[in-house]
């Protein structure tokens, strides 16, 4: 077991590839208080630099995932902004500020939430990739007045932590391979993803996957939303956005002489098979920005 | 052990979900002289009238491979020009036609194989999904000057066999989960699939995630071939093709209140993504139909 509760939180979010971002964000922000309080620091102004260590290594944990980079960036501000040399002053103030932007995130997820579910209404046949908690709560919120076409995404195969949370919630899932997607795309009213990132052209970063739905449903004239938290918001274009990878073994890739297995993680959804992107600010057709 | 040799050959096919319709087709027609020698009839007419059920069990065993179908429609006609009642000579008859359609489909093979590899040309990165017997041939002509991506195609993962056959011709390959399609399209100079079926309008009938790889290739305008036999043309509409399913426990899928999960085996990749059309007649930017 780690002793350093810093370095728990970070494996915590390097090691999660069931959680969409915004829950591991949640996580983050939910573990930093006990951070805080056994960071050791004489003075305010070495617990602010280790406490911004904390931070760029929790950035640096999930490269690919702004709502992380964005809520470490705004919770440093914070700590930028405490006047004084008390550290036990500065400790009250971080943990105040990580539950501020605890909360405002919940709201934001929660609000983002309720502009889909309101979008979509009731009696419809929703697909989704991947697993991310905005999109889990689209669903909870219509349930069980809405259907559900649930992929594998795998690996890790969060799609089946997903499909076991529906079947509780009593939503009727139909549930298939990630190569079934193209196939069964028609049958949905429309496809609604979550995000790791979007970035500043308004491509939508999330799960390997996501391109290909996409893709069906423009093929398809299905439309395809992203619902996601404005925390999620980069101001990088898309080919800048780190994407992560991971060792192929997780799926048991062959290993093979000239064979080389990939385990990428994320794919870039451009801008144009986006039909509307759902934030707490509402909904738009076209691509608001970060400023919304 | 099954001591009917027909029964055992329709279960063979009707349970072999690793190779492609020609290689199945091949090991039809080879297990059927076995099956004309040994099934007892007294009279020409009876033994005819046999061969017909067998042959009509085996179109039954797959019904999405218009191969199969073809080749025992071809077989029961050439049943039906033998003249005569003695049952030895129509023996002798039935396995005579079975090695001629054998040469005929292995040479259309080979013809379709070597027009895709000109097409081609040497030092090309090559993207396929699922595992046809044609398309490997194409791999086997250009090596080891040809690069490879092979998705897993789940399930049963035929892409791993693929890939260990690449591997042995010494082939450069990446491979890939069948999510991480979209994101290795624009990696590859080219995607060249075979079918299971090719229907009156072009559309290839091939494992699901073709239709997501023909999109995406779409999308990065990466040319789109289909490479296969013409005994592969249905008359058939696209959507009057059976499309096989199988148990969703072959892929360990979940089994949930209000779940129901699938393993549809095929898709429809419509014409319109189909850049090319690659049979043992040559290489058709128009479908061809079935006569050319």
């Amino acid at each position: 077991m780690d002793k350093q509760p810093d370095q728990a939180l970070v494996r915590m979010l390097r090691d999660d590839r069931q959680h969409g971002s915004s829950e591991l964000a949640q996580r983050v922000l939910a573990g930093l208080p006990d951070i805080i309080v056994h960071t050791e620091a004489s003075t305010a102004a070495a617990l602010r630099a280790r406490l911004h260590d904390v931070a760029d290594q929790l950035c640096a944990a999930r490269p690919s995932m702004a709502t992380i980079t964005n809520q470490m960036a705004s919770w440093k501000v914070a700590l930028e902004s405490f006047v004084g040399d008390d550290p036990e002053r500065l400790r009250a103030h971080a943990v105040g500020a990580t539950q501020r932007l605890q909360r405002q995130s919940q709201r934001a997820v929660e609000a983002a939430a309720r502009n889909a579910s309101r979008k979509l209404g009731t009696d419809q046949v929703v697909m989704t990739v991947s697993f991310s908690s905005t999109v889990r709560q689209v669903y909870q919120t219509l349930a069980p007045r809405i259907e559900a076409i649930v992929s594998e995404s795998r690996p890790p195969s969060e799609g089946r932590q997903l499909a076991a949370q529906l079947s509780q919630l009593g939503i009727r899932t139909q549930f298939i391979t990630d190569a079934q997607m193209g196939r069964f795309v028609s049958s949905a009213d429309a496809v609604l993803v979550g995000a790791d990132t979007v970035a500043a052209d308004g491509s939508i970063i999330n799960k390997c996957g996501t391109y290909l739905v996409a893709l069906a449903a423009r093929d398809c004239d299905v439309p395809f939303y992203a619902c996601y938290e404005s925390f999620k918001t980069s101001s990088l274009p898309a080919e800048s956005i780190p994407i992560e990878s991971y060792r192929p073994d997780e799926y048991n890739a062959p290993t093979l002489p000239h064979v080389t297995a990939h385990n990428v993680y994320f794919e870039i959804t451009p801008p144009y098979l986006v039909s509307a992107w759902i934030t707490e600010h509402g909904l738009f057709t076209h691509f608001p920005g970060s400023h919304c």
